[in-house]
């Protein structure tokens, strides 16, 4: 079995759970090496405490399971089959009695969820997320070779993104050139690109829409990159023309503060300690309102996961989490910018893993 | 109470259901006019026999609630707020006992479950799934007026795609400048815009990518346009340049399967006599079993919806049904070719929402 199964294996012994079924895209990719999303369809994945994993999933992926690497039982089954009357077979192979079974509380639905209780209604039922959301925390060196690749490609993505601007375009001109050029390298957004002008960079939630880029303002880019599996997240944000020295103050002080909390990542310290960090030497310039969202969060399969950077949580970092620290100044009117790195926690501290420029960009 | 909930509540007292809790986005917008998609957070929409039904949303989208036109209670709750609390404090207010609950069991999943299950433990659970999506099946006067938008857009992004053809321009850059100019009319794209050039056009899965349009080949476009929470879905294939024989025959084949199709749509009539009259056209050419998928689906608020219309289903076509009719032809290494317009059932028959044209377009 794989490192990453034997730690889901080592954890049902110690909470005596004798099976786990695991549902999830995100969470059967991360044990198997198998992506798939078969919408309505059933996808399963199920581990054992003495017996061999098996994958079910619809006849026809069967092929790219096998291709994915999973080396254990392939259930595949047809729109004609019971999935779950094979599961249940599949499951008495290895196994006479469940006394515990872990499953996704957060995924799993009622109507499946039923067809477990009709066939283990004896059963208890844990769920399996927060103990996956704790192992994906950790990246392995699998792991990082594809997110250090998603992350040279938001490089990319913002390079382009800054080629692209010139006076009369439109945030929309600009998403589209950037998520065609990311297309044509073979990989795809890990979310809705966001590029805002001006005034709409001072919301944190802004969508991109018909606003000309116009001279004297910020353009704020904010994207990232999904590749093999994978997500990158970067935050970028470059003066047209020029500004004026209320914005630039502003930006100064995002950058001062991103700088500092990237300079902090060491393990021991507290997710807490790093938000404060940043929101110390923005308040300490007055904008501690205006920096209205958490520092950062864990990246990797998802875009958003564990470990989550708000002023309040208490986990200590560890080597190998990914995380963003990603702080941001939004003054209505007046401006909106955001820093935002992608940072791996190494012995020695936090790796930046990404290389476009932090020092202020002018574009003219 | 508006019509929709009226029906809900009619339901209610037929299968002796006390109360009914929907969560899904697609279903409480259905209901109350509030689209909202608060990810993690709850959303839900609680109808009773004999009171008046509630909203509850995080506080942040209270006012976005009131302004969908929703009339009675609205709960926000803010991140310190236990929701289901509030959920059953407001039932409480309402009903002193719930003997059954219909919920969305292919939607709800197994840790909000147990939220009722603490709480309403001697409940029996019904799924509302059925029902609804029994009504959302007939469309009334103010969904046609949208999906008619809806529609008018995917002719104006089929347009946009067509003048975008030329030598040397890939799939994807016209995929990008559809979505774009549907971008600038305020819509969104209901789903992946497909355009296939040539040979990849016999995949009828097939993903756009590098490969650039030529000469003497089809190009297909399956796409759709997302307005005010209702969907288009329409598909065309016309020629780049001269095509032979064989490909002629291939599109007179599937045009005329079509238009079979779409002319004995009535109420009525069952939905596999539908999918056989374009069947039998398709076989009786030779190609019956490079058809390989259903003729049609219904759409709405989603894009895929009820009725299926399959070779093996018996329900009849009713008045405000709304569904697609595509078939297809897809001879690897040769071509593929589907036509696909969204049908209105009328008490007259059929009518065909879109307006791009069906005969062969050759763009030189």
């Amino acid at each position: 079995m794989n490192r990453r199964l034997k730690q889901l294996v080592q954890w049902m012994r110690d909470e005596d759970i004798s099976a786990t079924f695991i549902t999830s895209t995100e969470n059967v990719f991360y044990l198997s090496g198998f992506h798939s999303d078969p919408h309505e369809r059933l996808l399963g994945l199920a581990v054992f405490q003495d017996a061999e994993p098996f994958l079910i999933c619809p006849a026809m992926e069967v092929e790219d399971a096998k291709k994915s690497g999973w080396k254990y039982e392939i259930i595949g089954y047809s729109d004609i089959d019971h999935p779950w009357e094979l599961v249940q077979q599949s499951v008495e192979k290895r196994t006479s009695e469940i006394n515990a079974w872990a499953i996704e509380k957060e995924h799993l639905n009622v109507e499946r969820y039923e067809e477990f209780l009709a066939r283990y209604g004896k059963s208890r039922f844990y769920t399996a997320e927060e103990k996956l959301r704790k192992l994906r925390m950790i990246k392995d060196a699998h792991e990082m070779k594809e997110i250090r690749i998603a992350c040279e490609l938001a490089d990319f993505a913002m390079e382009v993104g800054v080629n692209e601007i010139a006076e009369g375009k439109t945030e929309l001109d600009i998403v589209a050139a950037i998520e065609y050029e990311v297309k044509k390298k073979g990989a795809s957004m890990s979310f809705a690109t966001t590029v805002l002008a001006g005034k709409n960079a001072a919301s944190p939630h802004g969508v991109p829409g018909l606003t000309s880029i116009q001279k004297g303002n910020f353009v704020l880019f904010d994207l990232g990159v999904l590749y093999k599996g994978y997500c990158s997240d970067i935050t970028r944000t470059v003066a047209f023309g020029d500004i004026n020295a209320e914005q630039q103050r502003i930006y100064e002080t995002v950058l001062q503060a991103q700088e500092a909390a990237v300079n902090a990542v060491r393990p021991g310290i507290m997710a807490k300690e790093l938000d404060l960090t940043a929101r110390r030497i923005i308040t300490d310039a007055g904008y501690g309102s205006y920096f209205t969202h958490r520092l950062g969060h864990g990246l990797g399969i998802s875009v958003h996961e564990y470990p989550s950077i708000t002023e309040e949580n208490e986990l200590e970092m560890q080597e190998g989490m990914v995380f963003t620290i990603e702080p941001g100044i939004y003054v209505p009117e007046v401006a909106g910018v955001r820093i935002e790195d992608d940072i791996y926690v190494t012995k020695a501290g936090g790796e930046i893993l990404n290389r476009f420029p932090k020092t202020l960009q002018f574009i003219s």
